[in-house]
């Protein structure tokens, strides 16, 4: 039944921690091809894919130029791994819609672009649908673990009444860019005037949320987030940071949908270093009840990278314009 | 975002206990709406969907002719829950193309129905595309806990080697035609001839298996499946049956898929009655690995007619032909 299709061109654009990544599961994909890289750092634009991740059997050149490479390469995809906020990287996806590619991203604000940029997406959605190509936000978190899960399980239930999502990750073992993100080390002082600027924490949890409430039909009369340090009780020494006892150790992040007096959407996020147990737990109350948990939770940067690169060949099959992970099947027909 | 459009006219096609709770539910949901039943029991044919299910508020009449009643009421939609097997519903199914209705049925081995009947699924599949129709086989097992769970879930892993599901059902709670089809009260020697002529047991375990090497792209090279006896430790009282101790409680299930020396599928499923801590257990070996429980399980006849219900604004939208669960995405836009 699956007759081997042409590989999908793919484009990698960004080539931090996660694009490496990203670029080296390309590689190993039968279904996917590697036909371009951009990347806007000197020190990396000029070397060979192959260069950056130790492996002389890739010789895909990186480049600077994101619409030259589109031009030169004329990928079905790219993926793109440069940045958590939308408008940041809006003028990389108008280029990717000029050249006529699709994109999966990383950034986070895509996964439901019309929480916080309703404009930006209304635009960038025309633009796409006119050019006959689909963009996608996706990921560990947000994309699967806080907001895909609850909705995909919600097929079971014949009635919902709330949905808990708690999930506890240990920094410790993730990209030094994620800890810093999550104020390791820094003075709880600091934590909170950094937070209360919205210059740290996780971007992504109100948008998990927004795609709960989009994925059950649901409309909230309030959608909140609160973010808190949590303090290390010990001093924890990671891979690119050392944090004292007393000093911030990571985030809890919580956004909360009401409607009426009824908290419907929970999502309760611990991101620090040394937590002990990591676990992802996904609660919906209703009929029947779901209780669902993953055991050490699911794994942060291979689940993020596997999820941008699963995500291609399901992708192109779907109708153009924005796509949220709710319209992707399970499996695209003929997945290798 | 969910504007909303003219509820999907849906016939009710065979009304045993599940049929009914799913009539039931219909009548809950705004998105749905109930446009007639059709069951071949005299006792039931000339009665309306209200007596049946005790409410007086839905005056839809039970009639015993397929064929009329969807000429009569132009379903956009049946929920078939008459069969388990493809060539015992393969007729209302032709009947249903005819009609120009879709269909969504708990029939285990319209799940996946290439791999007992190829030739009736060929023959269907062209039917239902030369008629633009959708046929769908869905439920909580075969249909969600051990086979779509997995291949959803998948997509968090950047590489897979094997997908190992545990199901323990408590059958104590569930309706009485599956506490007669696990052999529950039975003796152990009279289980076991009855399952070696293919007369006792889940059906569906197979399916599952298939279904999962499709979404993951795997070729196998066997596919078998055990049936075997719990047998009781003790007396057992349900509504339905007595169970002695010594006599089978249940059936312990088990389907395996290897490729060379390595098992990359197992399903082990039991369903019997005293069960004291039924669960759902799913792991891939793989980077990363996942290892996800729902606990207490994911309750039976409930989610299996959810997974129905739910299953059919997501349906109407993809392309015409049989359909398995891994084409359908994860929500339908406008879902209420």
């Amino acid at each position: 039944m699956n007759s081997r299709p042409k590989p999908i061109r793919v484009l990698q654009l960004g080539l931090g921690p996660i694009g490496v990544s990203s670029a080296e599961l390309v590689l190993h994909r039968d279904d996917l091809e590697l036909v371009g890289a951009v990347d806007c750092d000197p020190e990396k634009a000029g070397r060979t894919v192959g260069e950056l991740i130790g492996s002389t059997s890739c010789s895909v050149p990186i480049v600077a130029d994101l619409a030259a490479a589109l031009d030169e390469s004329r990928p079905d995809v790219v993926l793109q791994t440069t940045g958590s906020r939308l408008p940041q990287v809006a003028d990389q996806l108008k280029c990717c819609i000029r050249g006529g590619a699709s994109v999966v991203s990383t950034c986070e604000e895509l996964l439901y672009p019309w929480y916080r940029h309703a404009d930006l997406a209304e635009e960038l959605d025309t633009l796409a649908r006119a050019r006959g190509i689909r963009m996608l936000g996706t990921g560990v978190n947000p994309g699967f673990v806080m907001d895909l899960i609850p909705v995909m399980v919600s097929a079971s239930c014949k009635r919902i009444e709330s949905v808990y999502v708690e999930r506890e990750v240990d920094a410790s073992t993730r990209r030094g860019p994620l800890q810093q993100k999550i104020g390791a080390g820094m003075e709880a002082s600091r934590f909170r005037e950094l937070a209360a600027e919205g210059k740290i924490g996780h971007v992504g949890s109100c948008e998990s949320a927004s795609l709960i409430l989009h994925g059950l039909g649901w409309r909230a009369d309030s959608l909140t987030e609160t973010i808190e340090p949590v303090i290390a009780d010990r001093a924890i020494q990671t891979d690119f940071v050392r944090v004292e006892a007393g000093r911030v150790a990571g985030i809890h992040q919580v956004a909360v949908a009401t409607r009426g007096d009824a908290e419907i959407v929970r999502l309760d996020l611990k991101m620090y270093v040394g937590a002990k147990e990591p676990y992802d737990r996904v609660r919906l109350a209703g009929d029947p009840a779901i209780d669902l948990s993953f055991k050490g939770g699911v794994a942060g940067e291979s689940a993020t990278i596997a999820n941008l690169i699963n995500a291609v060949p399901r992708l192109i099959a779907l109708p153009p314009g924005i796509r949220t992970v709710l319209d992707l099947p399970a499996a695209a027909d003929g997945r290798v």
